[in-house]
């Protein structure tokens, strides 16, 4: 029996526009190469200028706002040491369920990480308020499109909401985008950062990534913030690891430069249409109403799966059937949970063909059966 | 008049195979290019498996030790949060002087770092010795070939007494060796990890580059250490920034396997040997004993200049006489300090024509004389 891998949420192979990328930095080696295979000049380690530009002209932004990053984790790892260093026992606010390698990040920088429980449309506002009452944290940490893991997009009115209450109560707003690119259907909710910009006293703070949209292996992340960030960033990442590398920095910005993300984000889209409808689909079908939100885009659709076993148990079983899945509850920070009597699971759509999807699903459906 | 610059240790232009490692990226994306802009493969975050065994060779140990990070100030970090992260208050002792940015990152890590003063052939033992009697540091971070800022060496005895120490009291040492093989004349005495090998309970992870000896745009650092170090580093990477770039792994193999970091390594010494025998010609002339050793390569030599007038007043006089000079205390941690009366200078010699060298340290000699 072949093995369905519902695990990890990398591009798939023809996602990464390869050849054009090559063509692009074998252009860069011809005039660039003494450059490239030197240290970033000092003043740059807030990162490529023409990366820069580009990526300011993508989105709509002035480049001075923009800091590059060797992937979007460390953008989150700098932003994480910035943003928590000069306050004792600091507090973090994420989705539950979140992206675990973030909430990993902001407890090795001392934050006490806790969990607002996540709805179709985003977070729960309701239980947010709640804390706010008694503790303002740090920073709110959140995935507003196409989450990882759930596949939720927050709505118009929710982010109206949290742009609000930073301003309200003063924390700062994360919002991590790498798939906001990826939208299938619908219409694009404004971003954090937009509604921001028009309220007073608002802070928010965006991470971008070009893995979903051109390639992972380049390592090009980035935050755009308020004019005095990229230089506070940079102080702190020339006692990190001094600058991502500068050849892979200006191939993105050639890459960007001669419209092949834009490209390239037409051509995933196209090829995540089928996958994501028949992903949508089988769920319903085989596993009835138990996915988190039908998802308009991006790589997830997620499900709470009713079983009458606990999680390790299950996911034994499932592998037997030939089901590769991560493990959901490390989804949640610590304390957080799926509801009880479920498993929390995200169902990657993008790597698998509609009838791999699907056949995935039947096993699933009957390891739930099996388990109840 | 033209400013001399005794300011950056980075690669001059002429020492980087520019040409070279554009032929050796051409063609690995002639045959890799899938591979290459993708994520690294889980399980391989400790470093592509052909550069870990291109490394070991090169450094004769098994590929198992290696763990390859982007530059290797990234390899100082992890190293930090990996040995201080489970120790209250740890303390960390360094050279005094020392890099700058590996105190900046042990202090970021939370140690108390604490400086040994350092003598012509290495840390002074005397001092080191009476230290441990009252406080055993978490590590001991050394630079022990061409010490960056000061172009010291430490001595084959001394290197001895250090691993007997380090087995003796219990702490790690970091040797860490950038510019190890740029000998341009002498002995090279023992590695302090090849002493360890054969000295029961001493423990020593080294950690190396490709910055000086082919690229630093590559952002190629690694450590070698037992075969248990590279997964519990790669789990800490994995919630950092994941892995260096794969492209940039694999172009590194390339000239590992190809010679060129050999080839070049001859290349560099031929370059710098007359910029170090001008070097060290004009400062005995014109500067009289104060340097603190006669370095054997590398790109560093180092005075403690008399002045009867503060860094500051110093350093602004220098540069109105057309110097620009690094503030030597910034290379002093926190509890340590040059010896009164006399300012620490670095002179990097790597990049400047022995006319240049001989000019500044005359403008040098110049503004000393002034400032008496």
């Amino acid at each position: 029996m072949t093995v369905i891998h519902f695990s990890r949420g990398i591009p798939p192979r023809e996602a990464i526009p390869s050849a054009a990328i090559s063509e692009c930095t074998a252009a860069l080696l011809s005039t660039e190469a003494d450059r490239v295979f030197q240290y970033a000049p000092i003043g740059r380690h807030t990162g490529d200028q023409e990366l820069r530009e580009q990526l300011g002209k993508f989105h709509s932004v002035d480049p001075d706002r923009l800091f590059v990053t060797n992937g979007s984790l460390q953008a989150l790892d700098l932003l994480a040491a910035h943003l928590l260093r000069d306050t004792a026992e600091p507090q973090v606010l994420v989705e539950a369920p979140t992206y675990d390698r973030a909430v990993q990040i902001f407890e090795r920088h001392g934050a006490r990480v806790s969990g607002v429980p996540l709805r179709h449309d985003g977070i729960d506002l309701d239980v947010l308020k709640e804390r706010l009452r008694t503790d303002v944290p740090a920073f709110v940490y959140l995935i507003p499109d196409f989450q990882n893991p759930s596949g939720v997009t927050t709505s118009e009115d929710k982010r109206r909401e949290l742009v609000r209450l930073s301003a309200e109560y003063g924390f700062t707003i994360l919002e991590d985008i790498p798939y906001r690119g990826l939208r299938l259907g619908g219409t694009a909710p404004t971003s954090l950062a937009e509604l921001a910009d028009s309220t007073d006293g608002a802070r928010v703070l965006t991470i971008g990534s070009l893995s979903k949209v051109l390639s992972p292996g380049l390592r090009v992340g980035y935050v755009i913030g308020p004019a005095d960030m990229p230089r506070a960033l940079a102080v702190l990442a020339e006692s990190t690891y001094l600058s991502p590398a500068p050849l892979l920095q200006a191939v993105a910005a050639q890459a960007l430069s001669h419209g092949l993300v834009r490209e390239n984000i037409e051509r995933v889209r196209e090829l995540l249409r089928p996958r994501h409808d028949a992903a949508v689909e089988a769920v319903r079908q085989k596993l009835g109403d138990v996915h988190l939100c039908v998802p308009e885009g991006g790589y997830y659709i997620s499900v709470h799966l009713p079983v009458h076993t606990d999680e390790v148990s299950f996911l034994t079983a499932a592998r037997d059937d030939g089901l590769a899945l991560t493990r959901g509850s490390a989804f949640y920070p610590a304390d957080a949970a799926p509801p009880p009597g479920t498993v929390f699971l995200r169902l990657p759509f993008q790597a698998l063909d509609p009838e791999e999807f699907a056949e995935g699903v039947r096993r699933l459906a009957a390891a739930a059966e099996r388990a109840e």
